[in-house]
């Protein structure tokens, strides 16, 4: 062989070389870790599936367990990790879902609330706008940075803030509630019915959960996401005790859901944006205290204002009723005089000025009321009487969340935690809003 | 006149106006207020009988609230101030009672339980002994100033720590449990059966609260003391839930000798040590973890020692179960190896180490163990099955403390908070380690 072969043939060695580095860069070319709200995040090594199961109360588990009936997450307890873990307040549904997806608490994302009183504008909104979020969202900008994500809500006030700053080229994002109006350029995906195989499911079902939950195992199979966000409906925890066939039922088929994908190479997280406890008098009564009445009969109409942050689109199955409410005050009403007036009624478990609320819960000051009033385990607090249809409840004892006693979730792993997590693990109480950093940081 | 006698009356004058000055300062010879552990508290206007009514759940007073058998205590609602307190970690008599007297955490007063293992000797021994409080007692503090003190507990095993620095010439103490014992030198006081006018109640009775209670209206209407603290006994909270005949009754009974304290001219302050829940399965056995024989198995026998700082002289109304335990470990068996086992247990809510346990909870770390492990609302923890006797329960479902989930009491008070302890209560919660506090200084 001459020299100058040789020098071809080293030349085209280097040359090949090169190529495949740059194809292997090419195919690899994300971050080794992504940092959010001043936190990192490792760029997942398997698909991750982090599954929100709203209103999941330790009970509903523990009950599962009991039964034999939940065998995926028995397996997750016993062979990966599991922990009771902490909630943000308010207990509610919006709140936690974006604590979970941003990592940090309200007093850093902005939501405070399914509902609540914008002080700028004075008028009352949902708290589903991606405007009122001022935190980035784990799953955007692990999408903005090439990996594929999708993100599926049961109900649809999600939709919009989990949807938001994911590059739905390259990922998906919609709600089983309107599954029926998916769009390849809004959803990344069209056709969601015929894909799920399963008709529209009515929003106060159990099969709103099951669908999305459906939807997400179809898609995992399909397309290996690098990261997933599944979020249900708690419309089984309002309206089923734990224990009860319909818990049971519904627990054994989430259960099956997640065991297929693991089966399909997933690694699972699972948490809950709250709780649930059950919230009536022994006679079956909703145990409610209706602060607006309360109020308006002690210094006047319109003196304070009650805003319940429970509130949102579906109200069938809790009436507008949780354990968590603010008050706004006018005519400069004193908040020790409010006080003294909302803490003497039974029930009532706490009561603190916006200030303290705000230092205490993590909570934004400028999207709270001057006052936050908190409802026991067992009490729920509404508005005015005549402005809760409770004849909704068809019967039901009612179960509902938002207080301190509601915060109770799980943390759930389908790995086993690496050193350095075990140690933080055994070093502070656990957040639901942990998850995203435990599995991507965490596990062996 | 002349000029002489002009002289002598006004010495005179001057001699009775500073006789009559003395008089007045040897009778009212005391501070305006005394600092105890770094807090200041009022000298007394009114003679205060503070209350603990061991295990009083709210639950109770809403009850007795719901059938209208608590008029005195609605009327402290009404027109005094209630809210709801958390108590300190862990959710324990002895802490909670000596917390209360001190108005500190156990992190300054060092009793961590009504048991513990004690790493100087290696010996596990009864946290009833004054050797071993850091802090001082507010109650021996003003008795040492003048006041004149009474201190009464239903159970034996507070006595001794609740006498401890009392000058017993000029005030009382006692424990109902040896109320046959009372000696002039030792209490104070002495003929006690003879001057309560009732037999030695038994200490698993409810009657020994009553009696407690009743020795204390007696001793009131009699001395009228400066301060005056008394402790009830939990056993009717262990035994009988919320709204039960039984609870009513006492109660009902509980309110009627405080309404006569209030109408001999006291100012109440009333709170508890901790709160009670059902702790059963739905069977109605006690929901139990038995955390030695699980860790004897999971890492061989000896190698970890489960210390219960429920443990007192009393058990056969909780058979020793509370919802609060300790781990010690011995040969460099690792922490997060035993949490890992330990937090897989269906009902665990919290497993921490020390130095966590000792900053979230202000705990005293060299009087708790390496690991603390807490159960939830409805969980106790047990050391190994054959050493907990749960035939004395003989039929009662198990109701128990020690968790998280059982700190809620209530502070409630006989008059309104002045306007600086109205801004206080709006802007924290409240602890029942505040009622002094709030009893001497925040009160109209």
């Amino acid at each position: 062989m001459n020299k100058h072969l040789i020098a071809t043939a080293l030349g085209m060695a280097l040359a090949i070389a090169a190529a495949t580095s740059a194809a292997v860069q090419a195919q690899d070319a994300h971050p080794q870790q992504i940092t959010v709200n001043g936190k990192s995040y490792r760029w997942p090594v398997k698909p991750l599936v982090v599954v929100l199961i709203d209103g999941n109360d330790p009970e509903y588990v523990k009950a599962g367990l009991e039964r034999g009936i939940v065998p995926t997450m028995k397996r997750f307890i016993d062979e990966g990790f599991a922990a009771v873990a902490v909630g943000a307040m308010p207990s509610f549904t919006n709140p936690n879902n974006i604590s979970v997806i941003t990592g940090v608490a309200p007093s850093v994302h902005g939501i405070s609330g399914n509902y609540f009183l914008d002080p700028a504008s004075g008028k009352e909104v949902m708290m589903n706008e991606p405007e009122l979020l001022r935190a980035d969202s784990i799953l955007a900008r692990f999408s903005q940075a090439g990996a594929k994500v999708v993100a599926i809500t049961a109900k649809d006030k999600l939709a919009k803030m989990l949807a938001h700053g994911m590059n739905l080229e390259n990922g998906i994002s919609f709600s089983a509630e309107k599954a029926d109006q998916c769009d390849r350029r809004k959803n990344g995906i069209d056709h969601c019915l015929e894909f799920v195989g399963r008709p529209l499911p009515d929003p106060y079902s159990v099969d709103l959960s099951l669908f999305m939950l459906e939807a997400g195992v179809k898609i995992f199979e399909r397309d290996k996401p690098d990261l997933m966000y599944l979020s249900t409906s708690d419309y089984l925890q309002h309206t089923y005790a734990p224990g009860s066939p319909a818990a049971n039922d519904f627990y054994a088929a989430v259960d099956s859901l997640l065991g297929r994908l693991v089966a399909d190479g997933a690694v699972l997280a699972i948490t809950a944006d709250h709780g649930m406890n059950d919230k009536s008098r022994a006679d079956g009564s909703p145990n409610v205290i209706f602060l607006q009445d309360l109020l308006d009969s002690a210094f006047g109409a319109a003196k304070a204002k009650v805003i319940l942050p429970i509130t949102d689109p579906y109200v069938k199955h809790h009436g507008a009723l949780g354990s968590f409410a603010t008050i706004f005050l006018h005519d400069r009403l004193s908040a020790v005089e409010v006080m003294k007036v909302v803490r003497r009624q039974p029930g009532v478990e706490l009561v603190l000025d916006r200030a303290a609320a705000a230092r205490l819960y993590d909570l934004p000051p400028d999207r709270i009321g001057d006052l936050i009033v908190i409802g026991d385990r067992a009490t729920v607090l509404g508005t005015r009487r005549v402005d809760h249809d409770l004849s909704q409840l068809a019967g039901h004892r009612l179960r509902s969340h938002g207080g301190l006693a509601d915060r109770n979730t799980f943390l759930m792993f389908s790995r086993p935690l690496n050193e350095e997590y075990a140690r933080i693990a055994v070093s502070r109480p656990l957040r639901n809003f942990d998850v995203f950093d435990f599995a991507l940081n965490g596990l062996q």
